[in-house]
């Protein structure tokens, strides 16, 4: 339970029953301790993760879900201590105020506004540079990574130009097509999407191979080959999440650490995008077993950006979502309540569990084997009701259903959801980011970042400098 | 419309259709400009604002809802400037992991996690020390400020002790009773609640009256009124909200000008607890239009605050919130669309058109006197069988489904939720509060900077540097 029964136990009196001053107490959580101390110092690379749909009150259930309940307070999860700011997420389409992932990620890639769908293309489909880009003509590499097929919107957006997020294999296309200064733009790439590079009209697989890419379809792939240019590629579409991957499937951590170890030996630095892109799709369906499942693959890369960015002092990691999803909230009907247990008991997604069912399994059985839970008769007849009427997505939503009710969480929406998102720091120049900004200027600011040496962002300190001097 | 329909026709070219590198159009939100120089300078007087159950969804809808939408980007509200980090807001109650607003008032107050129900008592139900005490154990002046019951849980937490949140009239008999070093606690005391202090056994405002306290009932009396002490009670228990207050009622701003007017008479300083109670209570009745109300009342009485505080240089803004109300989305039902129109459309809350029609006024011309909106059919009808059949609180629900409905608002609970929530922080000492803290660490900084000129702050600092030394 996330709830602190035990406290009045273990806390020592002098804690729970005076008042404790000067500070002594503050390194419970959020001090800046770990923080380098050349903020503002060069920065060689960058690492842009996004969590993809990773409102604040995913950040938040994800830190009682990992709290470890022996314990006072709760523990920090990896991105806590770098909370530096929040961002908005609106879009300028000409229908829909709330983004979708394809405006917000341009905005976070090319420091522009624009409508839903648009895929680094303006309000005029004309097509904008990114950072990605920017970081390629500068010389340095580049990658991107993501659990989602590594052509939907969220990376396109950094990798490609399209005025329709929908135009999966134009997307694929312009990763092998479009080209910086002759150069493929994109070095490592890395996630799902199998069927939209080897299709009938054209095998992307085959051409980056043939100009001196590695290809990788598995972990072990992955993990023995360390050549700089990469096209991996796990799963047809979408990856699995990560309480359902396979053993041979790489996790959102290993292919980070992976793109990390490749790109890494460019003197000159690199970009590099990570995308935990299916806290999002669990959101969509409101399935906060997924939605936790898949935080946790996230944080774990995170991590692993962190790591790096720690040993290399000059590396700028910038985290936040594109948009929150689902309207999800720690609390439902009146109660005050949320627990975390239930979600905890759950080996697989219900997505998982629905599927088996719907293939035939037994739902008493099925339930047992995957839900480390003594379930009601209630609960169980609820997804047999669904098993036998219904379709895999009513089943899904019966066994949701539970772990929503059990756990306290609640949903407004199968879509997304308008109010701002939480922006994590670490490293040189982080302290830009800090404080309330729109995602265009977040992408403004990391284009700014890998600019910093070219003429233009001179020419704008000397200005600067000049009317500073007239203050 | 918060879409920015228009955007196409009047943003320049150069805007909507380049990379814009450098910085240039850093300005248009979140630029911390307006900071005081000396952040880390004496602090001389503390205001704490809280806006009850303002989570980060309603400060992100009150944004838009006051967007201009004849501008390419949307406009900062005043809160958003001074955005520097989040708190958390768990509590330690045995079977509530969610906090209620006592905790978490107390946890800001006195610095300790504690249950729910507590008034600054600890987990033993013993009395702990606040910051307002704390304060004037200093020699400072103290005022407490709400639009609810000046005697609910919020200020009393920080202004009385009881095991529990519902002894109103203990807690009222606190804020008489209990003294600092013999004399009254709390100077300024304004808010609702006459009915508790006006008593058949006890009359607590005959008895200030008796110390030396005036005693306002108006808006018109507390502005007429300049006295150092003063008990201000404009409603028998909460205040009416921001768009149904009559003349007669104060603003929470007016109650805070008068506040600032009175305790920075004091050469000590002072420490200013100001609640903007309501923006709860509309979470709770899942009401937006009631909502965004009292955003407003708390935004204009902010405004106030940081106005003072830019004017004296030594007083510590510190804004946030207690918890989240209601898991307000901007976001149903799958819609990508979040309208403020339909909500400023209204010119009372449905509370008050329930009770209208409850009282036997027409159910159309009730909707077409207080709605600016042409309704449909449909929505006149649901609101006419509310009336037939059921209670005012149905009738409410109506008339709040119509705004939920066309503004795109949806909620999980009429309880709390349990998300981080936002922490605004302006003038010296304010980068205490960067990044994310637990709430009881919030309050432990703010009793660190009201005690900072005292021996243990400077053991502490002594001991600090001594560290520091031997490193």
């Amino acid at each position: 339970m996330f709830s602190k029964k035990f406290v009045k136990k273990i806390m020592p009196i002098a804690l729970s029953t005076s008042v404790v001053l000067g500070g002594s107490l503050a390194s419970f959580t959020g001090e800046a301790a770990a923080k380098p101390k050349d903020e503002n110092g060069k920065v060689k690379n960058v690492i842009f993760l996004i969590g993809d749909g990773m409102g604040s009150s995913y950040t938040s259930a994800y830190r009682y879900l990992k709290d470890d309940p022996s314990t006072p307070y709760t523990e920090n999860t990896a991105f806590d201590k770098d909370l530096i700011g929040m961002q908005e997420t609106y879009s300028w389409d000409e229908e829909e105020s709330i983004t979708d992932s394809a405006a917000a990620a341009t905005s976070m890639a090319a420091g522009i506004k624009t409508y839903n769908n648009a895929i680094a293309v303006d309000m005029e489909q004309k097509e904008v540079k990114t950072a990605l880009e920017l970081a390629k003509e500068n010389g340095k590499s580049t990658g991107i990574v993501a659990t989602s097929q590594v052509n939907h919107a969220t990376p396109a957006s950094f990798g490609a130009h399209d005025k329709s997020r929908h135009n999966y294999n134009d997307i694929a296309d312009d990763y092998f097509d479009e080209r910086v200064n002759g150069e493929h733009k994109i070095d490592v790439i890395l996630g799902g999407g199998t069927s939209y590079f080897e299709r009938e009209d054209r095998n992307l697989t085959k051409e980056f191979q043939e100009d001196g890419y590695s290809h990788v379809n598995t972990k072990q792939e992955l993990l023995e080959n360390d050549d700089d240019q990469v096209l991996g590629l796990f799963a047809p579409k979408g990856m699995d999440k990560m309480i359902d991957r396979p053993e041979d499937m790489p996790s959102l951590k290993d292919m980070t650490s992976s793109a990390l170890d490749r790109l890494s030996e460019d003197k000159d630095g690199f970009f590099l995008m990570v995308e935990g892109s299916q806290i999002d799709w669990a959101g969509h369906d409101n399935d906060i077993v997924s939605a936790m499942s898949d935080m946790e693959d996230f944080e774990e890369a995170y991590k692993e950006a962190i790591e790096f960015a720690k040993k290399d002092k000059h590396t700028l990691v910038i985290t936040t979502a594109d948009h929150s999803t689902g309207g999800m909230a720690m609390g439902r009907d009146g109660e005050y309540q949320w627990n975390p247990e239930p979600i905890k008991a759950a080996k697989r997604t219900p997505d998982f569990m629905a599927a088996e069912i719907s293939d035939g399994a037994n739902v008493e059985r099925t339930l047992s084997k995957y839900i480390d839970l003594d379930l009601t008769n209630e609960e169980i007849e609820s997804v047999k009701d669904a098993a036998e009427d219904g379709s895999t997505t009513e089943i899904d939503n019966a066994i949701e259903h539970i772990f929503d009710i059990r756990s306290g969480t609640g949903w407004t929406t199968g879509g997304h959801t308008g109010e701002d998102v939480i922006v994590y720091g670490y490293g040189p120049k982080s302290d830009l980011f800090a404080g309330l900004h729109d995602n265009h200027e977040v992408g403004q600011k990391v284009m700014e970042v890998l600019d910093s040496h070219k003429s233009n962002h001179k020419d704008y300190e000397d200005g600067k400098r000049e009317e500073d001097n007239k203050e």
